[in-house]
């Protein structure tokens, strides 16, 4: 559980107190504010602010003065035309703000988007808890023998427990010794950022992050992918959720455009002209490699 | 005035609904949500949304589970702090989306403040309304005989009436022949996004343009600075104001450190403390050159 | 002739200069270097300076000591892979300094691309040349009567003519009055930063534009596209050229998978899929709005 | 010793072939150029390419047809105005590209800085080296007394010994277990995207770093200042004296504006001014805090 009970009760605290306010509220973001979503052994996901919802997009895209919407199913259709065509501007109009826990390795790749906002715990001021990732038997997944980047099964018997334990004791050791380190009784004790050193990166660290709708569904279209590592992905997949709920029809058009969507080749344009005019179309005469010609085979699924 | 009675209508229509919610809240700020703040003969600036409080600044910077209020004290020397020593990323967790009508010249400068997300008016795809900025008398100013980027006195007389007709008569002339040109009767007329380059650099244009408060307050210190040019200026003040209500906090520490406060080299550093030993120091041995010397001069006010 | 005596001398005496280097040279991009590439009636195109080659984003991508190259056959498939895979960091290798001279409407398009740096001439600091864009016949198009934000069929006989006429004498007389209001002769001259706000938004103007190849790529795929307007379609058309001989592989892959690409809904897949099985599929029972089927058969091209 | 004897050999390879260019070119920089600068005990520096040099900074500031130098005075005197008055864009139209090898904790100080291009070796993809950071015995600082976020004198015999042990120990370890769970000898072999998170964080990583003048110095600025982490300061003490070479007078106006300089508030200039006027400034009738007093007094000095 990642919540201690005073973090829960600061938590249910600021559940409790409700405001007035003029600005645009989405319903259904609304249960989400603050409450701790788990992710992984230890870590989660916790809305702490947004700005706009459906109606601010159109709003932006249309310059308006009042609200913005005409009416929902007007402005379900200006949202799909909106992200069909590309017009990214309209979604930076909607923001978030996350509070996430996260094992370390998981926050080096998130870090990677750079147009977002974050303030992360720091192990230079703060001592770190001792708190690290092990994954669960299902996630212990060995080296993919195809793809350098990737998992194949998961490990069984001796092999994953002997890697259970290495992960656990190894974690453990560490830590006692950056207790150890750190510690100013009978001894000036190690300066916290270099004592740091010593954790490895399955340790929890934590950050505010906040980011605009569009960059946010980038993230989520390479991070909610079946190729992206799957300790990132249930992030993604916790965040996806949230996001149906607070811009329903903008994540719908994601859902569609992106997350189902393909971008083919010219190439593969030209394979799919042909095979619909009744041409037997093979890797060989298709102008492809063979890498690309399997991933085309995977997307019109013959 | 710049708002027709529909778009008033509408703008009433939103301050007439609150709406609950779970959020932050600013006092000071909901007063001034929809309203437009009249800025030039017929511009505004309006508060479409905002994001965050002082204490949603001290809660980043300490990624804290509640709502980071400790005292207000305490946050306010926090703040400050973060301000002197220019930790910028709590900053960046508030945000705000303003709705700004404005002259094209000086949207143009606006502009160039890239980390912010924008949807301007398209006259591509719509057409111009017939609003031009025209100078009143004390703006309307010569260039300056010291600075190449700069103004002098205010024209007067013959000079001044000669201007303000000329800049009438050719927006007006303008503007008659960008709606000749577009018009379709008895021709085909002319495409919107071609005759919108016979109009001058004086009609206004909207946008809505949102952005973190760490990037606002870099803009205001560069646009609300006594040698940025008038006409953003007046903009750029406006939204002093605003901020001013919305972070208290945060607002009155850059007032001291940043719009109240100066940059002195290591040469001028040198020289304050050569002078504060007692030591006579001229632009001769100060090791500036005259304009540096007179900047100097200007900060240190002897 | 977009160039003076003057500027063509500045630019042979930088072409007759070589310089030896160890760093990576991209011999087809040094016969463009300063060369102005004319476009529109008075602007132009000019490589100032370039970083990298197609090498340069192989070796980045393998974080590598040396110059990356196994082979150019092996360079070209990894190039491809990672146009493919939306690998965007290693083409963020390659850095493109531009010199360009365009109407002030282009401009305001170009400088929403935010991830660039920009140096404008300052109309601030210094006169503007009299030099408008003035459409060729074949270029002043009727509005369309289909799409807001589009253009019809060429203005033909006395409509073309009254047309040309309007901008020529608006660009004409309002410079005119820009250079008598600023002029010092027997008055005091009004202020550049605002006299400026009198020319038309067909004034030309010039910056110097830097950008990596990956946000480079991202600019020529929405202006260089059919939909863009024709007037910074040409501008990217022309640096299109350029990477073409700057990074021949980068190109290419971008050819293929982004100018030449298409991305298909989840929906519009799952009709390409039902199609290759035979089934007849129409608008009504596709799923999609009569728009999407519209575009949809412009891809598929049945 | 960072390089490994065919590491060294590519180096030397690409340092042995001069190419004809028409750029720009720095000649101070082209010295440095693949050489790899050592950093701490396994990290090094190395430049693999460069956009620019001095004169382009002018070139850019006056939107030149040529080479744009006059004078290199006149050059100097143009980049100190442009420094003191934070005219910003001029100095990003230089790039830099850097090979740098360095520890985990300090590339995720590092990374924070965002407006830049990078490529990380990845350990999803391959194995790392056993190469870890161990500090040096008088960088191996006890925690401050005085501030959270510092350091105090070195620890000392049995305290230090200690300290070096577990920090070598774990990281051994660590390292061991990490080859066991990857290895594919007589097991199924964990994913390496699972087995890094084994690795504590001061092992190496490297990437390619690539990013504008403009942004490089204010890094240097953070992170070359007193207060910086000894750990990251060692990488910009030597990122700073590639730029001294590289562009000259940017980097001196760098030294005395920004590094040398100092930020006062509205309050510590109104202090300045009294005590030049001869009136005893004391904290208490300063209007200043405990901590910015003590802060105004290192930097005047008294």
């Amino acid at each position: 559980m990642p919540l201690s009970p005073d973090q829960q009760a600061e938590i249910d605290a600021q559940r409790s107190e409700t405001q007035q306010t003029l600005r645009a509220t989405a319903p259904g973001m609304e249960k989400h504010l603050y409450t701790a979503h788990p992710v992984l052994d230890h870590g989660f996901v916790r809305v702490i602010d947004y700005m706009g919802d459906d109606a601010a997009i159109c709003q932006a895209a249309r310059v308006s003065y009042g609200r913005g919407t005409k009416s929902v199913s007007n402005d379900e259709g200006l949202i799909r035309y909106l992200m069909r065509h590309w017009h990214s501007t309209p979604f930076e109009m909607c923001e978030i703000k996350l509070h996430v826990k996260l094992p370390v390795f998981v926050a080096r790749q998130w870090i990677r988007h750079r147009t977002a906002n974050v303030n992360e715990y720091s192990a230079r001021y703060s001592i770190l808890d001792r708190e690290f990732y092990i994954p669960a038997p299902d996630a212990l997944a060995a080296q993919s023998t195809t793809n350098n980047q990737g998992r194949g099964a998961a490990l069984e018997g001796e092999e994953a427990d002997r890697v259970l334990r290495l992960l656990t004791e190894d974690a453990m050791r560490c830590y006692d010794h950056y207790e150890a380190m750190i510690s100013d009784e009978g001894q000036q004790g190690l300066a916290r950022e270099l004592a740091r050193m010593n954790l490895p990166a399955n340790i929890y660290t934590q950050w505010y992050w906040k980011v605009d709708l569009h960059n946010l569904l980038h993230f989520l279209r390479l991070r909610a992918d079946a190729h992206a590592q799957y300790e990132i992905r249930v992030y993604a997949d916790a965040i996806c959720d949230i996001v149906a709920d607070w811009v329903p029809a903008a994540y719908k058009a994601f859902a569609d455009y992106r997350m189902g969507g393909a971008t083919l080749s010219s190439t593969a344009l030209d394979c799919v002209r042909r095979m619909l005019k009744g041409e037997e179309v093979t890797q060989e005469n298709s102008g492809m490699s063979k890498g690309e010609w399997r991933e085309f085979e995977g997307v019109i699924d013959v």
